[in-house]
């Protein structure tokens, strides 16, 4: 099934202990379609400026990736200046640019209205909902959001979060929206906003599922190297809707196999700076990685001994 | 088979966001034993004072803890002094007295030699290699230590590490004694030192387990109320030895549900202050949280789908 996500193109420029690249492609919408791309067809809508190379366009196409919903405008693409310390779990930022993303209105092409799995990157609360409104009658709905808009927009984000099946965001993200230092407090409280499924992205801890009546626990890919932490929210945002979308059954089992599939990819996107990393991967390696982690976390059950 | 534990029995005086108690029974060979005493015999080596009143002796002699090793000098018993924030992964000490653990040098009686499982809890390296002079053939051997050894005793704990099977440490502890940011290769280092197994317990991100050809990684109980963290580490040392030592068959298999036992006693451990929780579990309460830790991690291969 096709999977739309909405969300931001980006220039980065990104200093890490392991090297420094400078305006490089990224972004929530690109890292997520990259990704998604190995498991399903992926409609893109984002905004790009005046001097986006057209080669970067291609990159997606030879991915398989729509880009009918890029629109080009007049002026610079959004640019991101960041760097991480050794604790690669927390990204600094240098400064932003928001150049023609300031005024993103997404305006969904006619053909992607379809689209039965959406994902809504990290953007304005109130474009989410706007996407929502013109999307048709998808069959899940997921998104991600961060703390300028908990803090800034706490009343559209709670309508946006009224009407998405999942949300999809990072430990201290969900402290704050949960207001709670525990986090399966905070995890609760957030369901009660309305989501039926919140997934929580840890770094090199893993990450949590939470619904109603379940809790999941996800290892994380043990890497010996981090060398770029951007992108990896996205990326594994990308794996899960991905693979969710191609298998196109929602239930606790396939969302348990998509946090892992989540997990393999952003663990992938880590590895490079950039793109270098996910944009050619193959799907034998993609498997092999997901058989790790079911190594990595299996033990016998005790009835067994 | 018959687990040994040598380590501090101590009055702790502990404070966190949920209560406070002034001089409670603890101390790591305490913890452990209560903890492993679920699983199998346990010999406990330590020393108390005067002030030290029966009816803690008889606390653990309920639990069928064999006491003869504990000796009672002249002076006060070991006090520790503590406090949690809201993040209770981390403890700071107010206040250590020492007293009588000061010049604590275990003398292990001659029927306990024979013990075939092995625990040094967090002692001067010095005195756990003085423990395994005096043990006759140990299967296995685990220990635990901490930053003030790493810094303080570096060549006597190179030479401890050197001699045991297993090293059960913090994150933190991984971190500085491999000289590595990256836990995996901190890991390897510390391979390198001796132990065949690793274990890194991460509070509430869970356990890795890391040998030469495998690692582990196992999730944590998701608590909602940690009322006190005092105990946790040895506890889950305790339950992993407990259940290896009572199971007597080292394998990776064995020592990765030891993991899962280990978290399932320090989950217990800190809902409550003291031993005020782990001193009076049931077996049906220990089996019900190990399941439920397997349905925590649990997720279907792909080639079920």
């Amino acid at each position: 099934m096709s999977l739309l996500v909405v969300g931001s193109v980006a220039f980065d420029s990104v200093k890490t202990p392991f090297g420094e690249v400078e305006e490089v492609l990224g972004g929530s919408a690109t890292y997520f379609s990259v990704s998604a791309s190995y498991f399903t067809d992926v409609c893109m809508v984002a905004v790009v400026g005046e001097d986006f190379p057209d080669e970067n366009i291609e990159l997606l196409k030879s991915r398989s990736i729509d880009v009918e919903g890029i629109e080009r405008s007049r002026g610079k693409t959004f640019r991101w200046r960041g760097r991480y310390g050794y604790d690669l779990n927390e990204a600094h930022t240098l400064d932003t640019e928001l150049n023609v993303f300031a005024d993103f209105l997404p305006d969904i092409p006619e053909r992607y209205r379809d689209c039965e799995y959406v994902f809504l990157a990290n953007i304005d609360p109130e474009l989410q909902m706007e996407v929502l409104s013109q999307v048709k009658n998808p069959k899940l709905v997921a998104c991600d959001t961060m703390n300028f808009w908990i803090e800034g927009k706490a009343e559209a984000l709670k309508e946006t979060l009224s009407m998405v099946n999942i949300l999809i965001i990072n430990d201290s993200e969900a402290r704050e929206l949960g207001g709670e230092a525990n986090i399966v407090t905070a995890a609760k409280k957030i369901l009660s906003l309305g989501p039926e499924t919140l997934i929580i992205k840890r770094g090199e801890y893993g990450s949590l599922m939470f619904t109603d009546s379940s809790i999941f626990s996800a290892p994380a890919y043990p890497l010996e190297y981090v060398y770029d932490p951007t992108g990896a929210g996205d990326s594994f945002a990308g794996g899960f809707m991905g693979y969710i979308a191609n298998i196109d059954n929602v239930t606790e089992e396939t969302k348990r196999q998509g946090v892992i599939f989540g997990s393999t990819m952003a663990s992938f996107n880590v590895e490079d700076f950039s793109l270098n990393r996910l944009k050619s991967l193959k799907g034998r390696e993609i498997e092999e990685r997901f058989k790790f982690f079911k190594k990595l976390s299996h033990f016998e059950d005790i009835s067994t001994v």
